[in-house]
């Protein structure tokens, strides 16, 4: 198996330019993973990768975990080996285990798609990547049937990548949709659409019923949903609870509004 | 007002090893805070400052806001103005605002003088800094009557006060506890101790009665509880979802807790 040495390899090149920019992401279909554990996920998950980098180090350390993958492999990607100081080079993290992978996005799901009379998080113009991570992990383990993007942080970015923790190979994910046509097609589809705000004088959650299909809208960890969205909406809903409610920030809003969308058809 | 400008100030020294130690936080009962919104929030708590220092730049940009605080102070704490440079040597963010200062830690809480029948979390061995903090500030959200640490990551670590958002002048905590005899306190005092588990045959947290004083114990990211330590407490509950349980970690495990806890009560 070659071992590549320079930084000039033109998959590494590639590799280096998926992981600096989104324009290159959106241009090419494909996204870069980094770490044992997640390169695990996305061949369990059956994630289609375009190539694989393994350091020397890695190679000695991670052998037999790393072995069973690349046997398994059947030839469907390359695996490269690369010098210590190029997996130090190409890195995202302070302290790599020496692990990289591109991998093509999944362009499975449009709406018409995803699964038909389910639950939905509808994300508007959230822009920290840890946020989208944690709302994707909270949507796998609830079971909510898609998270859809409108304008938010590049969910190819590495940071909500790393993240998800793997769940971005296990929930339906839609990104780049445009928010109104997003509502629009729920609302045809007998869906009813919440729009998540802190108002007083609005639905509290625990009143509403999730066992009809339904979608919850989000908005940004600033400044909320603008009124035009909540507009749109079917309803305005909020979480009531007796402490500072301006504590809670986004991504926890997200994981209690998830967490009783599941709540009520678990019984 | 005296400008400082050497790093061999002895306040300045004292505020770089509260950053950086631990156990010198132990040892003089003091922490740091940087940021005006945390510095405006311990302020409004009423925390106790033992000094505060801010750039020239700070003060040119955040002047309206300080000089309200500076002039409500009352000579409660020395205000010292440093150079832009030493701001940058002390501080613990890439882009520091320029305000920093040493705040007491709160000593008024114990097992004895914490609200009789409420509701309580026992983080027992937690250790992430970022998971803390946002227990924390759920805890503040909900309504949570204290937060009890047990073995955990300091609660003073520099990343802990910044990802409480400012919950941590809000929200009653005990640090440094003995897991065993916190667990006895509160059996002895009427309140049902739960075990949070990751087992099927565990009782599903949606059937726990937290209208009665309850108390939750959490354990460690990786490990969950020790055996011995889910034994001592009263029944063991579990979070019940229909997708992947594996993707929730502690903190978001822990909201939807702190959420139950609250729900009973307030529905």
């Amino acid at each position: 198996m070659d071992l590549i040495k320079s930084k000039d390899n033109p998959n590494i090149k590639m590799y280096q330019k998926l992981l600096a920019s989104k324009k290159y992401r959106r241009q090419y279909g494909m996204f870069v993973l980094e770490g044992l554990r997640i390169f695990e996920d996305a061949i369990k998950e059956n994630a289609v990768l375009h190539c694989v980098f393994i350091t020397q180090s890695a190679f000695v350390k991670y052998g037999e975990a790393l072995n069973l993958l690349v046997d398994n492999n059947d030839n469907k990607y390359p695996v490269y080996y690369i010098t210590d100081e190029l997996g130090e080079k190409i890195s995202d993290t302070s302290s790599s285990q020496g692990i990289f992978a591109v991998a093509l996005k999944d362009m499975r799901y449009t709406l018409d798609t995803i699964k038909k009379n389910g639950r939905y998080m509808i994300l508007a113009n959230l822009q920290d990547p840890g946020n989208i991570g944690t709302i994707i992990r909270t949507a796998d383990a609830v079971g909510i049937d898609a998270v859809i993007l409108c304008e938010c942080c590049d969910l190819y970015n590495p940071k909500v990548i790393r993240s998800t923790m793997g769940s971005i190979f296990r929930v339906p994910i839609l990104d780049n949709q445009n928010i109104t046509e997003v509502i629009e097609f729920f609302k045809k589809n007998n869906t009813k659409v919440y729009a998540s705000v802190v108002e007083s004088n609005a639905v509290s959650l625990t009143n509403c019923d999730f066992s009809i299909s339904s979608a919850v809208v989000i908005g940004n960890e600033g400044s909320g949903l603008t009124g035009e969205i909540s507009e749109m909406c079917n309803e305005k809903i909020t979480i009531k609870m007796t402490g500072n409610i301006d504590s809670l920030n986004a991504a926890m809003a997200s994981v209690i509004i998830m967490w009783e969308m599941g709540r009520d058809h678990s019984g």
